[in-house]
């Protein structure tokens, strides 16, 4: 779609995109924004005197969460013929300001996340790295899409540094625990669904339901000390190896921006239970880049998830537990079925003996410290255009 | 200590309890009140001037939990001497509401939900049942407490109804999962903890330091669906089998009403590695009572869960993970080493085999619709005194 801003035709944040974010300008109070190009929409100030302006002047997303899919809808069309039209230039160029002048903060309270485990091929290269004795898939795993609880409190904006974690490992060959900055630190790129509206305890979310409760998605660092994790996690999961961090980027896209990627899920063999089952379920075509420092390290691709959205918020929500405005559920790391399209260091290195190499000599099979890391993605649009995914990126510290 | 109020020498809720919730007066707002005997005191209104004043204004402990440990304390000493103090009757009398005429909600916005593992006997039973080829204990268990995030959202004040849930099982003799409501409802007994103020990402709370975060305990039972939750939580830990719901006291206990429940901890062998040990490690004299309908079915100890709360937070935020005002972390399913004293059915009736009797030739294995489970308990307070607990109980209802 055309736009009265000078925008590349190419540009990743063009008029298709509207990604929404919460920013800061100087000496004033945190407030919900739109992307567009290099700019922000101060967004509650530009529509002042419509039904959602209010939601918006609020430090973070979860007012608007808390509207119904009309209401994201309205908002959205009236923001597209804001920048579409020429005839609100006046009225809306006033409200623009440079991204380079604002700081972007976490764009959701988060209220519980959950992390699942939807990549057969990440599932399937972990399982064969931890228990080779034993079948790569667990005998769940295609039955329900595994997932866990995370700790939501250590889910912090994109840019925000990332201190060593330190903790308790202990290989196979050690007599006893060892404390200490873990050595095996990782990355795993996943995707995030942030999650609207409301439910009462004790009923559920089916899967022609899910999407009026996917507000949108962002890409997401769920950042995995391996060693601590292998020690930890037997018998009720992972614990400290996850919870010192997860980065999101300051960026939610909302799901209609993606109704170009949607594509068929990979075949789901065998059939799933009824309630996993439904028309309308789609995977999204997206193409994540993983980069370490100057380095693209993998391009995961989203489309080849095993389970859709929708069949995780059904899942989450089939034994009557209830949802909350800025609830957020994670895909899991994605991983493709080809070596180079791997989400995460375990598996790009595979447990450590074929290090990956950044270029000037310099190879990874964990993250050293002062190593950035930096997720992009983008999907499909109209006409040939890019949607662009904002991005996540951190840097390792020190341990403390 | 005696006070000026009409209360029997041995009322569980005397002056030197004083627990904390948030109640409703008829078409009033919720906000912070102390229970004394029968009664409630509104707490803002009668310490009006008071520097926690304000914070007590607020629907959930969350604002008087952001304070520090000294505001906590002389906000009780404030209390103590309100009620102990002849010359304060007429100032505070009118302010004491009976509880009957008020509606008590969740004490708390809960942040981060925790459950830990920390009871030895209660690790050993249900390894022993659900492993009987392997040790009982997992290799890791006496090195560090064990635990794993759960839902927050669905943290439940007593009283609330809870549906029995729906979802996924698969006995090993099923040749494919069923769906349907859980035929293996059970309770954990376990003591909530109440994290009072913030750290930062990437810092720790130490095992000296931890006093100043634990504000208070109160009862909580963890409902658990043993069949969802065996078919789902290898490899990443329980989710849809604990997340329906966990119901919580509405009465929160300060840790400095628990002093003379202060006791030593069960010996640790092996000695756990240096920042899970510390000179004024306690364990806590509390004793627990569960009664289904009319029926005392166990009476847990606290005195003997392996792990001390101070350990249990310094695990938590060894990594580097942050704790806000309203954390929770739970203790894990109370059980002593007695068969009487286990804190869940799965345990008391072992996995179905044993069925308890509940009186009138009624036996139960797991829990059927209908059921009330009440969880009670006190501890030793001065003088002979005793420090209850506030109760949390809750009905089964049919699946929807």
């Amino acid at each position: 779609m055309k736009t009265w801003l000078d925008l590349p035709a190419d540009d990743l944040f063009g008029v298709d995109n509207l990604p929404y974010g919460v920013f800061r300008a100087p000496g004033q109070e945190p407030r919900v924004g739109v992307r567009i190009g290099d700019r922000v929409l101060d967004a509650s100030r530009a529509a002042e005197g419509t039904p959602f302006a209010q939601a918006w002047a609020y430090p973070s997303l979860n007012a608007f969460l808390a509207a119904d899919p009309e209401t994201w809808r309205a908002a959205r069309a009236w923001l597209i013929t804001a920048f579409a039209d020429e005839s609100r230039r006046a009225e809306i160029e006033p409200h623009l300001l440079d991204l380079a002048e604002v700081e972007l903060i976490l764009p959701i309270e988060v209220g519980d996340y959950v992390d699942f485990y939807a990549s057969e091929a990440h599932a399937t290269n972990v399982g064969s790295i931890f228990r080779p004795d034993a079948d790569a898939l667990t005998p769940n795993w295609k039955h329900l899409p595994i997932g866990y609880h995370g700790r939501s409190g250590t889910v912090v904006v994109s840019g925000t540094e990332i201190a060593r974690p330190v903790g308790q490992r202990k290989a196979p060959s050690d007599p006893a625990p060892v404390f200490g900055p873990s050595v095996r630190l990782d990355i795993e790129a996943e995707l995030g669904f942030v999650v609207g509206g409301r439910t009462e305890l004790g009923s559920r979310v089916g899967v022609a339901a899910a999407e009026d409760h996917l507000f949108g998605v962002a890409l997401f660092n769920d950042w995995s000390a391996r060693d601590i994790q292998a020690w930890e996690y037997v018998p009720l999961g992972p614990f400290l190896g996850k919870s010192f961090a997860s980065s999101i980027s300051p960026w939610v896209t909302p799901l209609e921006a993606l109704r170009y990627a949607r594509v068929p899920l990979p075949a789901q063999e065998p059939e799933p239970l009824d309630y996993l089952r439904g028309e309308g379920l789609f995977g999204l075509d997206l193409r994540l880049e993983v980069r370490i420092n100057d380095t693209v390290v993998s391009r995961p691709p989203y489309a080849e998830m095993y389970w859709s959205p929708a069949q995780m918020l059904a899942h989450l929500t089939v034994n009557g537990a209830s949802i909350r405005p800025g609830d957020l559920f994670a895909s899991g790391t994605i991983s493709g079925g080809r070596p180079g399209e791997r989400g995460s260091l375990l598996e790009l290195a595979w447990n450590g003996t074929e290090p990956i190499e950044l270029g000037g000599g310099e190879t990874r099979s964990f993250l050293a410290d002062g190593d950035t890391v930096t997720i992009t993605g983008w999907a499909p649009g109209p006409d040939g255009a890019r949607i662009g995914l904002g991005e996540v990126s951190g840097t390792i510290l020190p341990a403390r």
